[in-house]
């Protein structure tokens, strides 16, 4: 039974996942749907009321049937590196290739229409608030008059892409901005925007959730940085952050992380938290792709083992040397 | 408690639920996305525990805590007609409107994530088969050598594309066409196709689902055109068919379309079947989408009525006049 990974040549991560699994000696079969048609090919056949799909890369043909899990990482968009590539023909291989493999039994991390609801920061906000997450006061609006109010009981705040997308379109993020004093949006009338009310954090954590083991890490904030007037607040565009340590995750956090993932249908998420002077870790988003090299990389939890494991559906054998300095995975 | 409706101005379908809605009483906010920003307005609040959600049409203002149903007709692209149209304020629209929408209580018609996996035609065909629907023997490959074989196996085919969008994007259908007998199948390693045994029919279905309602509606084939070499065989193309007249659906067939819809989580499914000689109901598609409209002025059927009634939660009061000649919904 062979794992099929979804991803582009360049995915380095997913590299961390490959390598364990190789160990265990569970096949991969790895491939990128941008290569579709040319050197990857799909064919199913329906017929005599069976279903029988296969799929092969550089001459090396797999079965459908014989998949045990299909992960979804940073794929191609599919056909786009075809000779005749067109928006028709992505459409007809994207159907092809993902329609196929909804037919099989294969696990997914993550199921694409899971993926494509749990991107929706508005569900992602009420989903939270729903498992028992803390949520800091949000308002997403195009009326001038209900950002203006909102302002008024909530003067500490932040404005953030509802998306998470970047104007230019170049797959870049936009950073978490403090809302200057007086502000009269205007603006807000032209385009959705999203206030939040500021967390005083003292640090960011990112919790990465794989099938129901748990990896937090936590990173302290610079206070300096923090308190200056309109200055970013995103950790991700700070280059004065500590660096990411392991840390215990509170059980109500864990009980509102694992009922978040089980009615989102995902078994893959990176939680991003605010933790403030209280200790109280506030929900700020759930990404269902997030990265987790750089969280290995720096605290030695074994994330990609972890992915390996739950692709495999088993404990995978002999550890490959950790890559990082503390390996501490929390469960 | 309204019933919100998706769609654009030009949706004249829609007009005929809408008719049916406003004769029973029953409050209707209309909108295309494409006016938001602009003619559309959304705010959405989430503080101390719980979701407000608001939406704006021409300074009408309805609270999506009081929204019945969705009905996702065919809206435009969120933020298409905005001012400063760009991709990522379509990202911006989509994400708040919909993200919103998906926190609310109301009933879908159908669900996006439902709707999108029902497009994939791949699982169309394992999905009707699972549910007990004959379906004709399909291969959909990049692989000539598995084309040729498929074709030795059955020599009468048809060729269709496996999106169902045409490769102009100018949203038209491609017709189904048949293949050429000594066909080399070559090009088939550029872009999936999808061949399937040729179903000599006597008669297309359309069987249009509302809920657990049927309406089933039958256009006889015109033989010559059936037969005639590389004839194109799909109704949508040929101006011979005979007209539209209500059907008896086989108990067999009302089994596998309320399966089908009720494991596809879709509360509305055009389903088109070719008929044989033998009286055998061979699935071609379902279209989770599908225009009902004429078939409702060809058979008098009530579709529009049904769809007002889901929409609604509830029987309707007294009935508009019918728009055709028959009106005889099958159950």
């Amino acid at each position: 039974m062979t794992v099929l990974i979804l991803t582009n040549e360049q995915d380095v991560t997913a590299d961390m996942a490959v390598v364990e699994l190789n160990a265990g000696g569970i096949p991969v079969l790895r491939l990128d749907p941008a290569e579709l048609p040319g050197g990857v090919g799909v064919s199913g056949e329906f017929a005599h009321g069976a279903f029988h799909g296969h799929l092969s890369v550089g001459g090396r043909v797999v079965s459908m049937a014989g998949l045990r899990s299909v992960w979804v990482r940073r794929p191609g968009t599919p056909a786009a590196r075809a000779l005749a590539a067109s928006d028709w023909l992505t459409e007809e291989a994207s159907q092809s290739l993902y329609g196929m493999l909804r037919c099989t039994d294969a696990r997914w991390m993550n199921h694409p229409d899971a993926a494509r609801q749990a991107r929706h920061k508005p569900w992602q906000l009420w989903l939270a608030r729903a498992c028992g997450l803390p949520v800091p006061a949000t308002l997403i609006t195009t009326f001038p008059r209900v950002a203006r109010e909102f302002a008024e009981r909530y003067p500490d705040l932040v404005v953030k892409p509802v998306s998470g997308a970047h104007p230019d379109g170049h797959g870049m993020a936009v950073p978490t901005t403090r809302v200057r004093p007086g502000e009269d949006y205007r603006d807000v009338a032209h385009g959705p925007t999203l206030l939040q009310r500021r967390v005083r954090k003292v640090a960011d954590i990112r919790l990465t959730v794989v099938g129901d083991r748990l990896f937090a890490a936590r990173a302290r904030s610079e206070p300096q940085a923090e308190e200056a007037d309109e200055a970013v607040v995103d950790v991700r565009f700070n280059d004065t952050a500590g660096p990411w340590r392991p840390v215990h995750v509170p059980r109500r956090v864990a009980d509102g992380v694992h009922a978040y993932l089980t009615r989102a249908q995902l078994a893959y998420g990176a939680f991003d938290f605010a933790e403030d002077a209280d200790g109280i870790w506030w929900f700020l988003e759930c990404n269902q792709s997030g990265q987790f090299g750089f969280v290995e990389i720096e605290t030695g939890q074994r994330i990609g083992r972890a992915v390996a494991e739950w692709l495999a559906g088993e404990p995978l054998g002999p550890a490959v040397e950790s890559q990082g300095p503390d390996p501490a995975p929390h469960r």
